[in-house]
């Protein structure tokens, strides 16, 4: 299969992801990789790597422009037409690419697959589907940010999607949903958070009510819904939350030796926390929704991290999982059809 | 000064407010104690310690009703006049009491202060300020869930109210307020955000833009605000994933002895990080904007935390931040009304 990069897109481009596209043509054979960008400072990037026996997986797809962060997503759709992130989505519209994986600007992504490749039959907003660690394995979150101002009906296409995609994932029959909200209670949260939990109550989900922050980590949901404000936003705590409570430790494992011996003789545990908790393991978050598979990665990947993304796009294709959205969206579809004759 | 506690509310009511009260009581001299709620179990659970000494500051008024978790806070103030949270509001409103202090139903303390107590002048809208723990000290986020649907005006309410308080707080002159977004530049986020950045960089404060989760726990501001439902949301995350947190740390270290012995000669160093994100330890939060002092203590809260509610309690009273609120809106409206005269 062939996976459109975007060699531009990210705080250290093309630097990370061609290193990262690099190691996962070492690390999966079946994969090619277009690197769309810049084509004389992705050749010098290449040049800084072993590529010896990966050379007829590897072509560069030139692109003239790339979207800054201070860009408008719909506006750079618009005025930057041969941005790397649009030319990569170009790729995939044509078939020349089975997916894309970027880690640039995600309203630019965004706009970009909902512009160019459309949604979905049956969804209208894209959403990014998040992996988090919690207790007893992971999480999905959706949407990590790609809508913010989604309207009811939004949340629960973003139900119908994650749970199609946890559940073909991590092999879970029937995962449970949760509507992110400030209380257990039905009544609770704002007019927009009381009619999703009335529509997600009639839709084709195992819906499970509100969730709240202090209990997502023991999972009591395998599926949380929420707005892509705030998704973005908590998604960003819990990594800002990680780093700092790894760097507290550090400070207080500094302050005398024996705390020092015994942070040495415990570090596999701290590694293994560090790990569970690393962007870089998770890699990349599919944008559930559109026609085509689309891998965003975080702004500051490390080539592991862009190397992981590779992989989770690898797997989304395999996996077809659009085409099981498409066909659990159709069935509810017809169900409700059905049901709407029978009373007529 | 006299302080009413809720003694009804919260997870573990009457018990812990009754032992955390008399904590306080043995803690700090200068403060008596009305335990508002049903008198034969407070006076029942008051048996339970020892109150040697104590008598002559400790009070109780008796209130038949409770408020229950799935009641909205609204109609609990109409409904049910003689909750234990409603006749404590009232004794601060009489004079009779300087502070109330709640592990109960937030929106029905939030409901209550602001009907009975009024907001203060030039505030339209109450606010909860959530000290938490960051690199360097802490930040404030406010709103903690006071208002979940507040107006951008609202915000810059938060804004004022948050940095005299921290500034008197703190010992912090010029506290830098960020609003909470998903982006940094001015441009990103919903219009409701994009609104909020246009007025606070207009209001008297220190405003420093937008900040986002990966970077709060740095501290590149003091002050974070935003509505009640992200704040909310975010702070039940925070204090879910701290927890989580030392869960998957204890399950790591138990799986061989060489960790656990390392464990053992660190745990100083895990006590401090679980001292320095314990909820216990801040133990109330200030719900600023109303004419009194209300402090609201977690649901959950431990005698421990209640103790700390109370002495949070103790410390705004002497602070006087009502006042410099006042003050501080007064000076700013006239301002802006000497400027538009010289517009004018």
């Amino acid at each position: 299969m062939k996976i459109a990069l975007d060699a531009m897109g990210g705080d250290f481009a093309p630097g990370n992801p061609v290193a990262g596209a690099v190691a996962a043509l070492r690390d999966f054979a079946d994969v090619s990789i277009v690197f769309v960008g810049d084509e004389q400072k992705v050749r010098a990037e290449l040049l800084r790597h072993d590529t010896e026996g990966l050379s007829d997986r590897i072509s560069v797809h030139h692109a003239s422009q790339v979207v800054d962060m201070s860009d408008s997503g719909i506006d750079s759709v618009r005025k930057k037409k041969d941005s790397s992130v649009s030319r990569a989505v170009d790729l995939v519209k044509s078939g020349e690419a089975d997916a894309i994986v970027s880690a640039g600007h995600t309203g630019a992504l965004v706009a970009a697959a909902t512009i160019k490749l459309r949604t979905l039959p049956g969804i209208d907003r894209a959403g990014l589907a998040v992996l988090i660690p919690a207790d007893n394995g992971v999480f999905l979150l959706i949407d990590g940010g790609a809508n913010i101002d989604p309207a009811p009906e939004h949340i629960v296409g973003f139900a119908v999607m994650g749970s199609i995609y946890y559940r073909e994932l991590l092999n879970c029959p029937e995962p449970k949903v949760g509507l992110f909200n400030i209380g257990t209670e039905a009544s609770k949260g704002t007019e927009f958070a009381k009619e999703c939990h009335a529509l997600l109550s009639a839709a084709p989900v195992n819906f499970a009510g509100n969730v709240e922050g202090h209990s997502i980590f023991r999972k009591p949901v395998e599926v949380v819904v929420c707005d892509g404000f705030v998704g973005n936003i908590v998604l960003k705590t819990i990594e800002g939350l990680a780093k700092s409570f790894f760097g507290w430790f550090r400070e207080e494992l500094k302050k005398n030796p024996i705390r020092l011996l015994g942070a040495l003789l415990c570090r596999g545990a701290f590694r293994s926390i560090k790990d569970r908790t690393s962007t870089d393991e998770y890699g990349g978050t599919p944008l559930l929704g559109v026609n085509g598979i689309c891998i965003k990665a975080h702004g500051n990947s490390s080539p592991r991290a862009l190397r992981n993304a590779i992989r989770v796009a690898r797997a989304a294709v395999g996996q077809q999982v659009n085409r099981r959205i498409v066909e659990a969206i159709k069935s509810h579809h017809e169900k409700v059809t059905n049901g709407q004759n029978a009373t007529a």
